[in-house]
């Protein structure tokens, strides 16, 4: 019947989904705070003008658009800096740098794919107001902090800019107007490989001798440093200033010891139009999953918007994607806690209500059974919903607790049994 | 400049109003799981048809709808019920009684007026499957619970029973096909009164003897014992049945101590039409500030759906409401948190990267100021963004912790200003 479905690419979550899901946001929520980064939240959809501020009218094939009473067009969010950029246009007064961080949910319209939904969550930090590469590196840092909290060893954190990116085009001779074009199909070079580049490059009137120009300017091989160093050697001044802000980076990073494998990777792109100097991503070193986060330097957004000249760096995560990999990696498992309170009969409610309300006191989230079944059936109950503990009143003053993990019982009074979990 | 403007009726939240925010929401979760109830999760947008199906087709003019490419149309949900309703019943295998929480946004085409927003946070408990008084009990003391940890004193959760009303419209001679309006009409007397709600009853087709009847029928005192053996005297089989689960719930509560104050009123509708048992709202005893949270029984939701017979009762909190309240009665409060760290000039910057990457490690917030200014600007930063405390580098090794609510200074090692702040 698919008047019970989701609408499609949507989805729903139930219980045993939320758990990790629930776990995922909340460790991002965590690493966010330790860095000193501080909540802002916006409105799910946006007038449509200001959605295409920063992504143009085509913007509006990919996402959901509708209308308000009075005929003004809105549009759900399809990601959360726009939204981002207008509020810090709007509020002037709010200091710099500012720090701040939002996890929420994003609309796009897209066709549903694997491992691509119509709904899903981003989870974004943004440093406005710092001109200076301690706020890449501290988001570069954070990133490596969240994946470590995640579990993900093994990954990476690939470096590039876009000024570097943008003096390799030029001396390849890309049209300063083509650049953008060259950019998203750059972008795409790991998905669909150097002849399908070349393929997009020339269905977008770039000639083959300038890519192949490009393409040479590209292929740079040894450690950063040689690359950097052979990256100065030919670039022009706006390339060169790409490249002295990387070696900033890099140094800030190994000066104080963090931890972060950092590689500069001359074909990384980031496909959004608005970044303007570095931009990094993080993705694994050892197999072909795609990146956990990504974000970059956009200095132009704020004005955009109308506001104050403001620079800007941010850092996205690819929520559903850790997600999806965390459950690959760990498989479901399930989470015990909690404890249910299992009463002999029906005239030891009273009591069970109340060993429950005396367990919720200290904190420890207790439930009972509410359908007044029977002993055996109460403990089943306890069971499938993952309870870590049942708690068991008989008639006699009896009372037991049971690990539903080990299945081993033992009497326990229920002062004791709260210094049991307290441990 | 409006296009800076958040839509119409939505809201940007900053930094400052985010702390309140965040902790009312963690509260009101936390409040959840202390009584087991394990969180799900549904699309923003449902299918026109499924928000049709439990508010009629008039709904449409009360919510955002906008149709996907295929010309369906789809609607931004404006509750939290209807999704998770088709859940259920989309998914048989969920084990009973379910106990589920959502915290999300919805959304509604209101005439934006003070406390009223076209997007605002529902917060949802609901127990499925079970047709015992238990369910209600639960959900009751958990509003106690959730108010107490608000901080809300002197509430009173008001109980009555849809069959308690259907009875009395039955005995007053409201037409059977009229009682849905009547509801919507008594539903309001607290707004305008006695005079009103005769007036809407009027305005339906309600002849006003009819009103009068049904209004002396309403009219009862005392205790909570004096109006359920009052409302026994007169009402006929549906209404007893009625006043017996009110009278369960009561001595549930009573018997296992549950300390929430009850009090059964008569006039207490709940306006929207699925409810089937009883309803309850919480709301201040003292003052005329609305209700902080309410629900019910809807035995027949899940089945309307499609799916199978399966008795529900849900508590709903006004998150929006709560949240004006704290703010009215505790003001804005600076939530003062995490480290600065100040370094006295940039030599000493991968110090205090490091400082900052060992307070983290610790599980301690930890920041700078991202624009490498002078140390006194750094720590002028460090007190407008909230910082608890700033750690203070200077180039002979001396290090300080401030006090930055005190303003107290003293010269302290990394490793004591973790112990310190670990207390």
């Amino acid at each position: 019947m698919s008047g019970l479905r989701p609408p499609k690419g949507t989805r729903d979550f139930l219980p045993d989904d939320m758990v990790l899901r629930r776990g995922v946001l909340e460790l991002l929520r965590w690493s966010f705070q330790l860095y000193g980064f501080e909540e802002w939240d916006g409105p799910a959809f946006e007038y449509l003008e200001a959605l295409e501020k920063k992504s143009g009218e085509g913007i509006k094939d990919e996402i959901y658009v509708f209308e308000d009473k009075s005929g003004r067009e809105l549009g759900l969010r399809f990601e959360l800096t726009s939204s981002l950029a207008r509020i810090v246009a709007n509020n002037p007064q709010l200091k710099k740098p500012l720090r701040v961080y939002n996890i929420g949910k994003v609309w796009r319209y897209e066709k549903p794919q694997a491992g691509r939904y119509r709904e899903f969550y981003q989870a974004d930090v943004d440093v406005f107001g710092s001109d200076s590469r301690l706020a890449e590196a501290e988001l570069i840092s954070l990133a490596g902090t969240a994946l470590d909290l995640l579990g993900f060893s093994g990954y990476e954190i690939r470096l590039n800019s876009r000024k570097i990116l943008s003096s390799q085009m030029r001396l390849a001779g890309v049209p300063e107007k083509k650049r953008q074009d060259a950019f998203q199909a750059l972008d795409k070079l790991e998905k669909i490989g150097k002849e399908g580049v070349e393929e997009e490059f020339e269905n977008r009137g770039i000639k083959s001798k300038v890519f192949d120009k490009l393409y040479e300017l590209l292929s740079l091989d040894g450690s950063n440093e040689d690359k950097l160093n052979d990256m100065k050697e030919v670039l022009d001044e706006e390339g060169k200033e790409g490249v002295r802000e990387l070696e900033e980076i890099i140094s800030i990073l190994e000066d104080s010891e963090i931890d972060v494998p950092v590689s500069v990777s001359p074909t990384l792109v980031r496909g959004l139009a608005y970044y303007t100097g570095p931009v990094f991503e993080a993705s694994s070193s050892q197999s072909d999953i795609g990146s956990f986060a990504g974000g970059g330097r956009y200095d132009n957004l704020v004005s955009d918007f109308g506001g104050r000249d403001t620079p800007a760096v941010g850092l996205s995560f690819g929520v559903e994607r850790l997600i999806d990999l965390i459950k690959e990696r760990d498989g479901v498992t399930l989470e015990r806690g909690g404890v249910c309170i299992v009463y002999y009969d029906e005239d030891l409610l009273p009591d069970a209500l109340g060993a429950a309300k005396r367990l919720r006191q200290e904190g420890i989230s207790a439930f009972l059974d509410l359908n007044k079944r029977s002993l055996g059936k109460q403990l089943e109950y306890a069971d499938v919903v993952g309870a870590a503990y049942s708690f068991l009143i008989f008639p006699d003053g009896e009372t037991k607790l049971k690990d539903m993990e080990s299945e081993e019982e033992a009497e326990m009074s229920l002062e004791d049994v709260i210094s049991e979990i307290q441990g």
